[in-house]
């Protein structure tokens, strides 16, 4: 059992009915329980990476693979704390790649709709090629904690660990920088490890990018969060930087890096989000 | 009826059964006929992006929306000429969106797994930033023409239009730029214009982009496409690049970025591809 109060234990799968014997053929329809834990919420509201999470976590179970390669969620309604299933169908089990679709729902509505292919990740080296350096930002004891209080920031803030790069941290005084970017550091509470799962929730934890721009906007919910992960992180903290550079056509993008300790990029991400009309 | 041998034909679906009376409520399940037509295919396998195509045509039917505002694919086999099936399952009708997710398969097996949230684009102008200039290049007249020959490029040049970056061009004379990087324009045989559904086809329509970079690499096979669609093109060109950043892990990321003759953002896509273990 995973420690209380973990994002392991906050995101864990529970099959409904006879647990599948072993990974799950295409065609095959499972159905897991799960339930959103107090305290991982925006203003009462799940944060969207920890539900993504949820949803991955049943999908990789019924798939028999242990990391999400790539993973899309449709938000189609705000989730609360507590009971929800997440019926997830295989599409495909091939050689390297499994492939489903997912559906997490509370008793009233589906929440999210889930597209994910699930592999290993490591093996051999191949080719590699990279040209865009690990965010440059001062180390985690020079950057900005965010810590939950009763008003800004959300509970959320309370069961993961932020770092807040100086230069994008002080929209929460009132003065944004003018850029929409947010870097900073990102850990779970109490050292404990970030499996690829758990990126998922990284990818999303984040305040806003608008909020460092001048703009009228007080919030931007997510239409979709894509989600490609290409490594198993080393333990420590993770770099991410998240940035925004189309405001347009009432609708912006949120791309975000993630490297580990040892300057690996580890996942990329990109939502969509919707910009509220004022 | 659209012309023989337009995009729009080849991209079209017809109900199976009793034509839907409107647009489906959430769970509906509708399936639609399609047919791959022939000189759409890379090597013998479809263009990713037209399969793409297909399949959203079915999903906006269903739905009841025109656009697709963010559609995500997984690729599950390659597609061949012929007749395929599309199952819609409507996942939401919302007030200003719906999603479904939908299988394209043909008689054999299941080709693409996609989930896709539609609306109606347009409307009143909300927030805009941008701070991307869209990509420099000379124009279509000063470009290089990529027509089909018996070898290489594949046959599905034929049926699109596209004309590179003479700095991009030369990896087919073999001489790559160094680069992860294609530049180009891009429009459909006979002046036919390009909705927002063919903008799916354009986002897969360039050479890999790592053709231009010194990398051990013959192919990169699509796992996952995403194209998030912001405006409907004007008519005329459209002004597309292609970057590719991170090469590892196994896999690489390409980010599109597709403007109109306007000078507008019309799409952006981002596809998560294979490099095959050499």
């Amino acid at each position: 059992m995973p420690p209380a109060g973990s994002f392991q234990a906050a995101s864990s799968v529970l099959p409904v009915g006879t647990p599948p014997g072993g990974p799950a053929p295409a065609g095959t329809v499972d159905r897991w329980s799960a339930t959103v834990q107090q305290g991982w919420d925006i203003a009462g509201n799940a944060n969207g990476g920890y539900l993504l999470a949820i949803a991955a976590r049943a999908m990789g179970a019924s798939l028999g693979r242990t990391d999400p390669i790539t993973v899309t969620a449709h938000y189609l309604s705000p989730g609360k704390p507590g009971p929800v299933t997440v019926e997830v169908e295989v599409a495909k089990q091939g050689r390297m790649f499994g492939t489903a679709t997912a559906t997490l729902a509370s008793a009233e509505r589906p929440l999210l709709r889930v597209i994910g292919t699930f592999g290993t990740l490591g093996g051999t080296p191949t080719a590699e090629l990279v040209d865009v350096e690990p965010a440059a930002m001062p180390p985690p004891d020079r950057c900005i904690p965010i810590e939950p209080t009763d008003t800004f920031p959300p509970p959320f803030m309370g069961r993961v660990e932020l770092r807040l790069h100086p230069e994008d941290a002080a929209f929460s005084l009132g003065t944004p920088s003018g850029r929409p970017l947010m870097r900073g550091w990102f850990r779970l509470r109490h050292d404990e490890p970030v499996d690829t799962i758990a990126l998922l929730c990284a990818a999303d934890a984040f305040p806003p990018t608008v909020f460092n721009a001048n703009l009228p906007v007080a919030w931007t919910p997510t239409v979709e969060l894509t989600a490609h992960v290409r490594a198993r992180p080393e333990p420590g903290w993770l770099r991410c930087r998240f940035a925004t550079h189309f405001v347009t056509g009432g609708f912006l993008e949120e791309d975000g890096e993630i490297w580990d300790e040892s300057g690996r990029l580890v996942a990329q991400s990109r939502q969509l989000a919707l910009l509220p009309r004022t």
